[in-house]
């Protein structure tokens, strides 16, 4: 494990076989001055499978978010600053990190114009690089005289000896119980997009939103419970492109109508996965003049420039994204139960801890392995939803840290905890972060959580006007902190998944994005301000919370008003909280707050017959003043 | 007046014309199937000079945005939700009104495929339409078979008999003390960002950069104290397109030290204002081959195409545009000063006004004439900053109101006055809005006026890391409306010049836009919130306020902080606001803003001897518990 994180892959064999491929014949006509190795998979997903690292596989660094770039005399890798520390730890001397951020680091394009020759050829496999970036990166390099090309054969995969399988695990058909509307349903109303803007075909490339248009779950990718597929969908005609022996299960064939289609333009049409480029061809050769795809502009180059430009129509965030976005009450249903089993779990968790901690025996991982245990034992667990964050003290002050047996921490009565921690159950996916301490606090521990807590509760309470988009909301998480002269370098929220991925768009509550959707009731998204001390403790408060219509005095313009309820049901620990820093409105929130977990939650810790955990909950919950 | 403002202009004959000009080949080679006539003039400035106000002459509609398109059939006008009424009573029947932002209206490029035969040619002036507009309109109708057309004559100009001819005005040169750096000072410093980003050439193309560059002004463009030029920045020469007889005044060829230049690089190479064109295409035929040009992307189509793509860096904001923001030592004293003198103008105004309401003779129109008489009375006045608004009751809800005699209502006891106004002085612009009651305000209407007191404070008291952009502070100003579900449809702030245009970019307040750049200290912007009723009374609240630093308890990563200081010192009416809804912190930062206002301002009315404003002052200024 220790060599995996710490100490650097060697390249030097690799880079001479991934040299030798740029000028192999084979693989290329011409050979190419450099080789762009993206992070993504084809679907652009966040989470790739094994199969997909090509970027760690070539050189070493196998943090989520890189680019990999090799000619013929470099190497290098530009990352941002959540990993410079472990890139230069994973990465040999023939590898250059490339600090994204810095104002002294060039970018992609500008690096590869300042070290290729005249007339170089940049080379990148078409389909992990996604169709904007493809575009900015061949304005900039032939703005500059050289070209970019698209190089069919992966040659990472042309030298990568024991690269794994592309999975291929069961699908689970999910059923209307969970779903609450029939794929059929999602198909038609899709349909339905697609006429209002005259589309004749939509190329589903992203791997959730295939899964959730066909009510459909699979475990190809860790923590997010998709499966590789394409599909295809016409006005009249459903294309679908997946590994076919996944169809042989009775449940699916039945749950897809495969062997008895009730309409003709309900069924659905099977064909391998590789083929959806000879098919997508196909359906653009016979398109009439005026007929339009929609494609994600996010999705491949490859499937992108498939399509005629004048026959595509690339869109920011595709009608199926938006969709999901919105929940419906069957899915909000199966979140608040998901939220339920979840808060037991923690609630098990935190009380286990308090009688274990003193002991000295219960480390960062031995947490993380806990917290899995206990949300195993509740109903429909699958899995769990990201890498628990599971951090002591300075660790906490890594915002994506994940405990490696050399980085483990003993949890004792002297550092600030935080764990981040979710799961996918058959009725949804959670994602909760509490910050904790088993001792005594400081003052200024106590000060800087009290700010976050201020911030969480701005948002969470924050009444907005139905339209208003998530990144209006952000600097209401922030501004108790920015009046201390304090921050925190992560945006505020991220939409989440029903039993899908814990990150999902279009919405969010960021500083840095201006391209988001609005928010509509409906939307579920994450609540998480905090505050790291490097070298000391992080803190951070999350909450997944519901976007619901607020009741307000007057109604301008008729509107309407939205703000947020929480899903998540933990108690925030009353030990951390300066309660002198809260107005009383934020007293009263945290009153409601916790009145609320101890109804819910102490309601099903009862009927789970989970007395310690009740009593802990009772004991946590109790009203501050 | 009236016929001017409210009846609508006959167009037919008009409309016949440039129909005939469109197929006129003394115009053009090819005849073009419609022609856009878009609002601005050369220099996309936001005021115009009646000579270049050619989309009014063609269409009747007068407002300061829109843009109008006739086709052979057809003549449409686009503009936005402020002048609907006003551009539908202004068009006659030959017109069709796009209210843009509605749903159902069609974008121009869209309109415009939707009724264009097959393969259109679209004419458009070239000097009058940004290269940016022009890329994306050349890209839609390139998409549709059409083709877009830089027509060099304007076609309206060949059909406009008594077209104002352009103003060359007298130049006032600004000496060291209003501008705190010599125009020397200035083009070195620019001359060092071009050496940083290793650019030859930089074309000036805005106005006021023009000025502020040179410490010179004109009075071209009412309220705007600018001149029409154009400048081409060379690392080591200078070339200005102005108006030649505009260089024989004295003081002016002393200024720029046209008679006996001190350094070659320093030495002004005056050209006509209309030669920019050649002057520019020689600049680029000289270039060597890795030169570039630096060019803002908003400036016109016409110039910017003459820079080869190759040599062409097009910029957002360029470096004068930066550097003008930030105000040095000298114009922020300067800024402060000319906020006293209008403080004191606008002290005069309302003690008068509680004197006179009551007798029933004061108007809308009498209140903007005596307050622009107050304001000459102060030193170094030089004319109002944007024409007043200066309004009663449900004129107040109109945004951008202007008082027409036929809408002039009579202020009078029973109903709320929004006065929002600004002048020009020789040491700096102002821009102030007071919403006040001389009667009884009704519950409501102090509920209100409460909500954007608080919104307005939660800016100017914010605190926030240096680097922060302005719209992330939007929300502060709207979070008390929110929650009361109220709103207002407008930005809540821009930049401001000094002695410049009052509004000016980089920099702003608004949910509109991602683009602005970071606050820095020593950048003024105003803060003004609003909330309007239509057909009741209109709200807002705004002060021009400086960026300054901020002391703050902690210091996250050395970043520093920075919050605002209000420039204006006008009181805020007590009679207006309902203290119940404050909290004890905005109720300290009304009193303590009071307390300056009563200092500073109370000082000034004193040396100028106005007893009547000073006892008006003093009791406006009590403070609140």
């Amino acid at each position: 494990m220790a060599s995996d994180a710490m100490s650097p892959k060697i390249t030097v064999e690799l880079l001479r076989q991934l040299r030798q491929a740029m000028k192999n014949s084979k693989y290329i006509t011409e050979p190419i001055q450099a080789y762009i190795v993206p992070s993504g998979d084809a679907h652009q997903s966040e989470y790739i499978a094994p199969c997909d690292c090509r970027r760690e596989f070539i050189c070493g660094f196998n943090g989520s978010a890189g680019t990999a770039i090799v000619t013929e005399q470099h190497a290098a890798l530009w990352t941002d600053g959540r990993y410079f520390l472990q890139a230069s730890q994973q990465m040999d001397t023939n590898w250059t990190l490339m600090k994204m951020g810095l104002k002294e680091t060039p970018s992609q394009e500008d690096w590869l114009i300042s070290v290729l020759p005249e007339n170089s050829r940049v080379g990148v496999d078409p389909w992990i690089i996604a169709a904007d970036q493809w575009k900015n990166m061949w304005k900039a390099l032939s703005g500059a005289g050289h070209s970019l090309v698209a190089v069919q054969d992966n040659l990472i995969d042309a030298i990568w000896e024991d690269r794994p399988p592309r999975p291929s695990t069961k699908l689970i058909a999910l059923g209307l119980k969970y779903t609450g509307l029939t794929w059929q349903d999602k198909v038609t109303a899709l349909r339905g997009k697609m006429a209002e803007r005259r589309i004749s075909w939509f190329v589903v490339t992203a791997l959730d939103e295939i899964a959730w248009l066909f009510n459909l779950r699979g475990s190809d990718i860790q923590y997010n419970p998709v499966f590789f597929a394409y599909a295809i969908i016409g006005i009249s005609s459903i294309k679908l492109f997946v590994d076919s022996k996944r169809l042989l299960e009775p449940a699916v064939r039945e749950h897809l109508e495969l062997d008895s289609p009730s309409k003709p333009d309900l069924t659905v049409h099977c064909f391998p996965y590789e083929s959806v480029y000879t098919e997508l061809q196909a359906v653009c050769a016979a398109l009439a003049p005026k007929e339009k795809i929609w494609i994600c502009d996010k999705a491949s180059c490859a499937l992108t420039q498939v399509i005629p430009k004048a026959h595509r129509s690339a869109i920011p965030y595709t009608p199926l994204c938006l969709a999901k976005a919105v929940k419906n009450p069957t899915e909000i249903q199966g979140m608040k139960m998901a939220h339920i089993k979840d808060a037991v779990a923690l609630c098990e968790l935190f009380a286990w801890l308090e009688k274990e901690i003193p002991k000295g025996t219960v480390t960062e991982i031995s947490v993380a392995d806990k917290a899995e245990e206990l949300r195993s034992q509740q109903k429909d667990f699958v899995g769990l939803s990201f890498p628990t964050i599971s951090s002591v003290g300075p660790n906490g002050a890594i915002i994506h840290y994940r405990p490696l047996p050399e980085t483990n921490r003993t949890l004792s009565l002297n550092e600030v905890y935080l764990i981040d921690s979710g799961a996918q159950y058959l009725d949804g996916t959670t994602d909760v972060t509490r910050t904790m301490h088993f001792g005594t606090p400081s003052d200024y521990e106590k000060e800087c959580f009290t700010y976050v807590l201020k911030g969480h509760i701005a948002v969470s309470a924050a009444v907005f006007p139905s339209g208003t988009k998530g990144h209006l909301l952000d600097s209401f998480a922030r501004a108790s902190l920015w009046d201390a002269g304090l921050d925190y370098l992560h945006g505020t929220g991220h939409g989440v998944g029903c039993f899908l991925n814990v990150h999902e768009g279009p919405c969010g509550i960021s500083y840095k994005t201006f391209a988001d959707e609005p928010l509509e009731a409906g939307m579920i998204v994450s609540d998480e301000p905090g505050y790291y001390e490097d070298g000391s403790f992080g803190i951070r408060l999350e909450n997944v919370v519901l976007v619901i219509p607020a009741k307000t005095k007057y109604n301008y313009r008729n509107r309407g008003s939205l703000t947020f309820e929480p899903l998540t049901l933990v108690p925030i620990q009353l030990k951390m909280i300066n309660t002198e820093l809260l107005t009383q409105k934020e007293r009263d929130w945290v009153n409601d707050y916790h009145r609320k977990c101890r109804e819910t939650i102490g309601a099903e810790l009862e009927r789970q017959g989970r007395k310690v955990a009740l009593d802990w909950l009772i004991r946590e919950t109790e009203p501050i003043v």
